[in-house]
């Protein structure tokens, strides 16, 4: 019987018993987090192997010669642009390697703009009024902060399965050209671990902005971190704007934050030959260039493709179980409740949990009470407001086995609890 | 006998013999390089044994046991804050440990300013107009080019062997509220390698400015880079700034580019307690923290302020005979010319020879078709407009001493021939 088809009385006997059942887990004290799309020890321990890759007896020189260790070279040298171009299918002369967040990039990005102007643009957007930027909703948090940080309108869009709704998105963009962007995660999206269809990412190249200066923020964050044999692949979107006429549409991060050290990674922006020229000219006043030594690091641990695909396949032989954990207790404990659904992603740092209207903050509240932090409810929207209180990110990585076992218990009794009261009014 | 005192046979004479040493150094077909403020390949040699402070089977724990492969702390764990402030004679918790570039964190300051503004000022500088900033003179390159990219207007200030002229300082401070900054590098100062004298740093600290967010850059660049056992001291401008009752009118900056791996250094801003606290907010929107990894590598390379001390002793040994050289070649070749003065700092990185007006460009020229590389004339100088033309910038560090000598004799009849050939109309 689903909640939605009991009684008062009947409710309020599952209450009860759930209200037990909740005082015993907040007796046990714990202390558990999944609140953000951590890699955990052990992931991190796949990647020490990296720092014997440079040592104080190493050739520091490049193929061409170039000792990494003085200052020079803005965008970083070749090898490393080849290495990191391949994660996602760009030419190393599309690709800009900086320093260790890709996030720190794409603030640059949208900082570049606000200052002194896109390529095809009228110039600085701190000169415009009213500014405006499309995000897929729910998203991630970070992505949120940049623009609003910036005084951006944030217009939310629908995510689908398939990736945003393209119909709102070509609707708005080619109508309004103070809308300068949108913030997307192509591949096992944050939070709900959907990959866009090749028909979205085609009409993503397709779109007619009104703006010149309108870019797609094409974050591959997790364009190598499949949790399974079946990788799921999404169309290249530098190849795809290329083929529609419009290359300079978007400009595409990515980084090894989640494939070695968090942090201490390697970050790339990728873009069209014109995009990358632009930028490097404006990217000259910033630096004289990031950590070639880090890079090289990277370069010599992983040293191609192969080497980040054999890699990843370590990373997924830890991730897998975390998710199998969720996705089962999920179904065990859910399964003919009828208080909510779940993403079951094939990649990726995130499960999107969908609960009743109005149960999301109760259920995030009602887990914090009982040691388990998750991602804070509407964390997934802009401005941290989720209309709807209805969405949960779920972040399974960091935990352990067992810490996770217990904190998909609570989780499960907190979203149950929630929702009893809830219809108990 | 001065040029100056020659007629114009002698001079005639004179410009035929050294035509004759240009021609024979010309066909010596040399490529030498002294433009930039590079340490040496053998410098950097010496900082190779921080490469084995970490490896695969490290400790990756600061002391509160934060595992720092992975991500958070904005700023910096305390212990790398201790001792990048010890740099300075900053407090841990006036320290923030930013990425691998101290230029980059200027940038980032002044973009945060006129993006969102400073604390105590009116909001952000790009909704102001005829931003300025005064530039003492001559400069750092990179430093001019910052302000030049955001617009700013560049109001020289002359520089003298205590420091910006401050009597000029002092009334332009007061009087413009447009006047956002001034840029110092208060130690061994680029390119002149002057210090702060403690009147000049006091009355830094005492300026009344305008502007509430009129801040001045204090690019300590030099901190430690002594070449002799006299370490010239300077104020504490921190310390100064708080006695004199405005804690929050400096922004101080410093890195490890010249004691480790530049581009692959650790840098840092600090600042009052209170413009830490407003720089961590907005900072907290650009990343979620920089390369602790790195930070630990510094950290167990030097361990502390005596680590580092011995460490730049031993960059000294390379760097000081470089220096002499230049300076003995000088006196050598130009003592009773008459056609030029030169500093002989006693840290840092450059010399700065001030040529006859107008021949500073003709100068570098002459040297460059010599396969002689310096610093671009004009560099010193916001714009890239020396006014006079007779300043040139000389970076002894990157070449041998023996490339150094063959520089050195180039140099110094290029500088002769352009003075005779500028007498002789």
């Amino acid at each position: 019987m689903t909640y939605l088809q009991m009684n008062r009385q009947e409710l309020e006997k599952e209450r009860e018993k759930l209200e037990k059942e909740y005082s015993r887990i907040e007796q046990k004290h714990l202390r558990l987090d999944m609140s953000r799309g951590k890699p955990s020890p052990q992931q991190l321990d796949l990647s020490n192997p990296m720092l014997d890759c440079i040592d104080s007896k190493s050739d520091f020189r490049d193929k061409s010669g170039f000792d990494l260790r003085n200052y020079g070279i803005l965008d970083g040298f070749a090898e490393i642009r080849e290495l990191m171009g391949s994660l996602i299918g760009a030419a190393p002369e599309q690709v800009i390697v900086g320093g260790s967040s890709s996030l720190n990039m794409m603030y640059d990005a949208i900082c570049r703009g606000f200052t002194h102007g896109m390529l095809g643009g009228n110039g600085p957007w701190c000169k415009e009024k009213n500014l405006k930027f499309l995000c897929p909703v729910p998203g991630y948090d970070r992505h949120f902060a940049i623009t609003e940080f910036f005084g951006f309108e944030m217009i939310q869009v629908d995510m689908t399965p398939q990736g945003p709704d393209m119909d709102q998105v070509e609707k708005l963009v080619s109508s309004d050209p103070a809308i300068k962007g949108i913030w997307c995660v192509p591949k096992y999206s944050n939070p709900q671990g959907y990959c866009y269809s090749d028909d979205t990412v085609r009409r993503m190249a397709r779109l007619k902005p009104a703006a010149g200066d309108f870019r797609i923020f094409w974050d591959n964050a997790y364009c190598v971190h499949h949790l399974t044999e079946e990788e799921t692949p999404i169309l290249n979107i530098l190849e795809e704007c290329e083929k529609a006429g419009n290359p300079n549409l978007v400009l595409e991060f990515a980084s090894t934050s989640k494939l070695t050290f968090p942090g201490a990674g390697v970050a790339i922006l990728a873009a069209s030959k014109e995009n990358v020229s632009w930028i490097k000219k404006q990217l000259s006043f910033q630096t004289i260039g990031c950590d070639k030594l880090n890079m090289l690091r990277h370069l010599r641990f992983f040293q191609d493709l192969d080497g980040v695909r054999a890699h990843m396949k370590r990373h997924a032989a830890l991730l897998k179980p975390k998710f199998d954990l969720v996705v089962n207790t999920l179904h065990q404990n859910l399964d003919g409740v009828g208080i909510g659904s779940w993403t079951e992603p094939k990649g990726g740092y995130f499960i999107t949990f969908t609960t009743p209207e109005g149960c999301a903050a109760r259920t995030v509240d009602l887990c914090k009470q009982a040691g388990v932090v998750l991602t804070e409810a509407g964390a997934t929207h802009p401005l941290h407001h989720d209309p709807k209180d209805n969405t949960i990110r779920l972040a399974p990585s960091y935990p352990s086995l067992q810490e996770l076992a217990q904190a998909m218990e609570v989780f499960c009794i907190c979203v149950r609890l929630a929702a009893v009261e809830q219809l108990l009014g």
